[in-house]
């Protein structure tokens, strides 16, 4: 026991808190270190050209002796997509379930790393001995199969650590979330939960998946023509479900999409996705049944411009096109930031005739997060000693915290850190004890954080008012340009009927040359920025734009 | 008779259909024109660095000499965004209520076209003559005071233009939408109705403006400390409403933002405004009042970076600084596109420890649109002959013309024509009859249309990938190069990181250059050319990026 009172165990989320995305979080006990999650997030508007973030992990790279496995809870991108990144660095065994390793397994093979890794399944139920860390996986329903929730246990006390989840008492795969493991838990004593804050903000309970089955059915029952539901590939359930009132109303399946395909073979595969021989028809023989017996299932829920859904709606889809009498569902919600893209392909569809079902108007979607009646009665069956919301931007962090306020829990039991924060737990204890390096990492191509701020500066520079570059050559000896003034636009403005300024802008940057030859000024620099200087000035008025103007000299 | 048979009614719409924003529309009927609007709308996403759109007017400038007069429906920057741009192109008198005259005569100021323009106040109720059109001004309700719809009237018959509304039937100042009028009209016999579809999506009703008044009474009441409420300016009834809950609960008002000012003034002045002399303080005074007696007014609704609010929640607005007990009211709902930068806003302020109300988390917003129900009553007063919908994209066009159809409108009379496209009535017929230029011109600084696709194209690239400019000197005679090739490039990599990538791409250069000297190629555009492709082809092999290539040959 000893020991158990000096050696604390500390828990440090590299993200998921105060943004949505790239779920990371360390736990640290003694010698030995496991990592939950490894995910990435979406690059921001104010990010342009960045393909993809990803957390910082020098923190873990400089201690990955320690590290005994990564734990994943499931396989969206949140919580794998950093995977590749960190795997390159570290070399340590991958644990989930079948569907996250199906998943993970894809996405290493892309980056060449699938023979190297070693992935070990585990179930729901089952336990993982990691060092001193005990890790046991708890069943829970999501928007994926395969969901679970841990009970990371270490000689320090029993953590809950819930990922993403919700209750589903009617799931389609019948596995509903294991409430009486999350009771025994608590009676058992919890030391602390860190637990999805996602839907935090909506009142009552998220509507069960199989929902969407029964307005499926409705909408399949009605309709006289060819079906195309959109989802994401990952929504397995969802895509069963669609399946299903396929087989009802006797209409072949055709997928779509190469992230469809994908998953629909892997799902499969692992016995998550049940489908008859002979279901499934390759797109080539669509053809050969009539539009009623025919149902789509495709990418492009998010509006995706290079989705299967969008090149459709453009008529750029090489095999599919959309005729008057197709009926769309768009079974998903716009993520934050996607509206547009969304309503594009929306206003595309219906003006090749087709109907659209989307949004708020059916029953077509569920989420995959616990809202706030759901929340509670986590909560209230698994009675933390302390919490720690986490997966959420800073007001859903704080309303999760005032609902637990709001169920009996002290204030001072609640810890909002931010991302990097150590906690440090005893039995009795916790705080915040420091912090480690930690934000965002930007992936663009190959570069792995070579995209930092000054380069991002400049793109949104450039992509506001373009740019103007000016050369001039120079002679060594006397300092008299020799040839140029030349000017190049991009962006700026369309140079053909812009002539005139093009000329004035010439002469303002002879008459800097002129006046720094005469005052005898030969750095350079200074008479750079004198064009630069000058050039601004005049462009500004002209135009009020503020192009980059990048000057290069030339000395022959 | 003869006449009115034989000349037809055309009417075009210039911008509004298809999309949100820039409504305006053409009436014309032989000799004489009308303008209904003269809307602007915000760039899309993939119009970088643009400030403004505008319909493009060439065919109003075209024939110009027929144009009577500019009628406004209301003050929202769709319908008069474009006013100073085409009023430079055309001197116009235009026709308005004192309040949109009032946002114009602003508006105007800041172009310096004030005293050139002739504004003429008219009130609903009242009648205009414009040439052969006789215009109808119908007071309706919508989230802007002093709004109309148009019953515009010419040989050919009665046109119901409704602008935006909705039916309240308890608005703040006790102005009710004049649906008596509206059945009067569709007793006399209307040809067609252009009518607003931004809320066909939506079910039921919208809620009256004065369920607002009522939750801000309740959450006055309950307030201890400072409330601010962030709201459009424009919308004066929930500036009103704001101000009654604060002199009810006994607290001052800071009025905060530009446009919060000038709006607040111009409607007290115009009489849409009523506050007591005294219960506006200035900002500077705050500090002699508990925060218990104070409401601060303020612009921000949607997040903007530049606002009040957005200052504020970012420590730098100079009067006001954000402290825990604050209540923030965001009344206003996200314009889509805007989310993520409200919840920047919302996050800010929660970190400030002040609370914050948003969104639907309580009845703090309702919309200035009809929903269905309130558009199936305005169908069913006017029972106009044809039908066309206006005012939305294309889902919201396609939708509206359902519900007409719901409705037992005939499908035929019901015509969604495209931007541009000429409707032409006679007192018996509507077909589309040829089309007019139409399209989006943007505003970017002081350049009006002078950015076009291929300056887009060149800042989306330059923002997605940056720019590498090599220059190279060329001695005339032998065509070697005697200085260079220097490489600048911005935007692609972090340089100081990148110097071995920067040496290799100069080889590259130069061995291009050599080849070229020995192929005796001395055709700049071909070496520029063998440069690009032979850079472009080495950078995306190291870094899978595509910046911008652009070569510079000097010659001496």
């Amino acid at each position: 026991m000893a020991k158990s009172t000096k050696t604390k165990l500390k828990v440090t989320p590299l993200g998921g808190i105060n943004e949505i995305g790239k779920n990371m979080t360390v736990y640290e006990y003694g010698s030995d270190m496991i990592l939950v999650d490894c995910g990435s997030t979406f690059p921001e508007d104010d990010m342009p050209g960045v393909d993809l973030v990803i957390p910082d992990t020098s923190y873990l790279v400089k201690i990955k002796d320690k590290l005994k496995g990564i734990v994943l809870t499931h396989g969206h991108e949140d919580h794998i997509g950093a995977l590749p990144y960190v795997l390159k660095e570290i070399n340590v065994p991958v644990y989930g379930t079948r569907m996250t390793l199906g998943l993970v397994e894809n996405k290493l093979k892309e980056f060449g790393l699938s023979t190297s890794v070693k992935l070990v399944h585990v179930e729901a139920g089952s336990k993982i001995q990691l060092g001193a860390f005990e890790v046991e996986l708890i069943n829970v329903n999501h928007s994926i199969a395969g969901t679970v929730s841990l009970a990371i246990r270490c000689p320090v006390g029993l953590i809950v650590h819930t990922g993403d989840f919700k209750v589903d008492y009617t799931p389609i795969d019948g596995e509903v979330i294991d409430l009486g493991r999350f009771a025994q838990l608590g009676q058992e004593g919890v030391l602390a939960m860190f637990a999805d804050s996602t839907n935090v903000e909506r009142p009552g309970y998220t509507m069960s998946e199989s929902v969407v089955g029964e307005t499926f059915d409705r909408i399949f029952a009605e309709s006289t023509g060819r079906i195309i539901v959109a989802s994401f590939a990952s929504n397995v359930h969802r895509i069963q479900q669609a399946i299903n009132s396929a087989l009802t109303f006797d209409r072949k399946i055709v997928i779509s999409g190469r992230s469809m395909v994908n998953v629909v073979n892997v799902a499969t595969e692992l016995g998550y996705l049940s489908v008859p021989d002979g279901a499934i028809i390759d797109v080539d023989k669509m053809n050969s049944f009539p539009p009623e017996r025919i149902l789509i299932l495709t990418t492009g829920s998010q509006g995706e411009p290079m989705s299967a859904l969008a090149r459709m709606a453009a008529s750029e889809h090489k095999k599919i096109e959309i005729m008057p009498g197709d009926l769309i569902i768009i079974s998903a919600m716009p993520i934050p930031g996607n509206e547009k893209m969304i309503h594009r392909v929306i206003n595309e569809l219906f003006q090749k005739g087709a109907d659209v079902i989307y949004e708020s108007l059916d029953e077509i979607h569920v989420s995959g997060h616990a809202c706030q009646e759901e929340l509670k009665l986590i909560h209230k069956l698994v009675r933390p000693k302390y919490f720690i919301p986490v997966h959420g931007e800073y007001r859903h962090l704080k309303r999760h915290a005032m609902l637990a306020e709001s169920l009996g829990m002290p204030p001072e039991n609640i810890f909002i850190p931010d991302i990097g924060a150590t906690m440090e737990f005893s039995e009795t204890s916790c705080k915040v004890a420091g912090s480690v390096p930690a934000g965002s990492v930007l992936v663009d191509g190959l570069g792995v954080g070579d995209v930092g701020n000054i380069v991002l500066r400049d793109r949104k520079h450039l992509s506001q008012d373009g740019l103007m570059v000016v050369v001039v050559t120079i002679d060594k000896e006397t300092g008299t340009s020799i040839a140029g003034p030349d000017i190049i636009s991009r962006g700026f403005v369309y140079v053909r009927e812009s002539e005139a300024l093009m000329e004035q802008a010439k002469a303002v940057v002879k008459s800097v040359l002129e006046e720094c030859r005469n005052g005898k000024v030969r750095e350079w620099t200074t008479i750079k920025s004198n064009i630069r200087d000058e050039l601004k000035k005049f462009l500004y008025e002209k135009t009020k734009r503020n192009p980059m103007i990048l000057p290069v000299i030339m000395e022959v």
